[in-house]
């Protein structure tokens, strides 16, 4: 059953190691498939190096296990409400990142000082705010969902693929596994040189705007013109 | 004598450096057999790379050597006395690892500041006092695992499995040897997130307590609903 | 067509992500046959992994393909008005590489703090201002060329053969691709010590005039010493 | 000749980049032979990747070239002062490695906080002065070795073997090239670790002294007990 998203949902697993996204059996990447409305997820707690797509857990829409043997990530609820309250998106990563994390601890967005940031993210990535007693007391992982998407109410998530969860960590996501993963690289990339330009230069904030959406832009949308979508003239 | 043991012990110090958890010689893990009251450690000052398990010392509570061609690791009184002050634990790791030592040079624990942290320590990873003269001066290694222990009067070493000790660095613990090395490696991360977060917000207190129960909580005791240890319904 | 020089290019190309210098597809280097007036450069967008010497793009000095399959990299009109400007340079090479890049966010130059600097840069690699919202709402990478051109009015390219574009990173020159490849690793290693030096001395400002100049001719000029250039008598 | 002393030079060179304590051809290690005089050192600017034992130069104490293919690195004058003012020592290494490095250009030593130090410098690793013009535009790499051996003047080199040279980088030494590039490595611990317990805690200063004492004389001289060298009762 879906041997091709587990296999993607597999390959983006392994990539939170081996891009040093992650440590131990921290992080997990989930990838839908919309038409079945079924999420291929990570197993939890298990060890990256001895991970097969075989291993991957296929679920519903609530969570109920349609296909595996393992129990899935005990984050699956919050990547559930995601796919439900962001339904442009394909894949979702979390990690403990350190340079993000780092930012999550402090209570802090990360803000788009500079182009490789705006390459990404059309703006600032926002920290949640902490949660309430009675929504850790309560369904806990599904509450980390629902905030999220709270955080989300006036931002567009297919244009800012990521937030930082207070006290906690960074969630990215995509149209796909791929981009998810791709995101929480460079959200990792940007919370370093955000953390270094901030020390040298306190009182700095964001970038231009002009100069943010030029960027995103030349990448974004019908307008871009990086890569190789577009045929050469 | 104790085959498998020693070469559990083997594995945990080979991971010292494979972790980035030390430099050079630095650092030991050694595991108790609870039953003979038998300890197994590294011998001081060999390379780790040519290490095997035939080199592991085996040594009695009272730091005689049962086994073994070489000298035990000069920090054996230190575990010594920790394997008496905390029954429960079965296994220690002690580092210079570069985070971690870089608070206790500094003279401060680490605090709770997100769920990386509870997930494994069910509070603030403690700094000791300072050593007084008369203890440095006389039974060193064994004055340091007293001052631990002295340092643990009203915490439970199970729920905080580490230690900093001031002016010197990490020690952690668990219920084998691999646990104590997971131990070491998440206090390295913690530092790291804790160093750059209280830059970062340097007001910055620990995180919610009810967050920091959820956490460790998810992961320890008989609600634990992390990982594989509880079928899924 | 300019096969030495392809080669010569993707091995520049290959070695931004190989020193660590850049991420996913990030970055690129090019290199100019003067008597032509061609340009090799990496084509845009492409994963390093997967790039062969053919698989580099041919271009004249007003951007027209001259040969090649892809689309050239969208900053290639950066580099063409580089080499229009600095007639003496071979090659260039363009990252987002961590520490330059943190200070160009900073909108900081990086001051000669030390000899490591003065080996390679005769003097502060400068920041540029921020581009003006037409200059960005324009022909933006030909005018981030001209700004850079701009920035050097009153210094030696050939003396200082680097720059941080603000709010964006790092661009570096030299006679040839592999001396514009040098000098964006020493850029991003001696961003790297000034930051930590000025968090250290933050009062301290660059070093001793005749030190620098004493380290950068040891190195450049007729009255070089260092390497094996000059005969040993 | 002296064909064990250049494979041991050989090696301690080629564990430099190894160890990540230098960058492009930079650094240098050199031994020397006290009975004949004679000193055995890297080439001049060459690769580290592509040298052997056949290309170490050796020099006498005048610096003329006794046997080799190549010019010796230009910091012989360096090296040759460290000999005659230290006969104690075997062994030279000179790297510009980052930690120390951001040290030497913000003119501060590097105090000894903690036991990690104490294991190997019996106190701060100082910091020269700044050099007068004069000396900068005589011989200057001679002078550097003067000012090195003025800087000791009231200060045991066996005791404290390291040093930063101003606005520029670390030189370490030992009784052999090994001792020398333990000390490198140990030195460039120390200084990440003091960087952050610093700006952890600014007004930390030094560890107690009979802590320092303790470590050292654990590890040196004949009340030594760390390692190997006793052997157990």
């Amino acid at each position: 059953m879906l041997e091709e998203l587990k296999n993607r949902v597999l390959e983006a697993n392994l990539l939170l190691p081996a891009r040093g996204l992650t440590t131990l059996t921290w992080g997990n990447a989930s990838g839908i498939d919309r038409d079945s409305g079924l999420i291929v997820i990570k197993p939890s707690g298990l060890d990256f190096s001895a991970m097969g797509a075989e291993d991957m857990v296929v679920v519903d829409m609530e969570g109920k296990v349609a296909e595996g043997k393992w129990r899935p990530s005990s984050d699956l609820p919050t990547h559930i409400e995601l796919y439900k309250a962001f339904p442009g998106i394909g894949g979702i990563v979390h990690t403990h990142s350190r340079w993000a994390t780092s930012f999550a601890q402090a209570g802090l967005g990360i803000k788009a000082m500079g182009t490789t940031h705006g390459d990404y993210f059309h703006g600032e990535v926002p920290c949640t705010r902490p949660m309430y007693p009675e929504e850790i007391a309560g369904e806990y992982e599904r509450e980390t969902g629902r905030l999220i998407a709270e955080t989300f109410k006036c931002i567009d998530p297919e244009a800012v693929p990521g937030v930082l969860v207070y006290s906690h960590g960074p969630f990215t996501w995509g149209a796909s596994p791929e981009e998810a993963l791709c995101n929480a690289v460079v959200l990792e990339e940007v919370a370093f040189m955000n953390y270094h330009s901030l020390s040298l230069a306190p009182e700095k904030g964001s970038m231009q705007q002009c100069l943010l959406d030029r960027h995103y832009f030349r990448k974004h949308g019908k307008d871009a013109y990086y890569g190789q979508r577009v045929p050469r003239g």
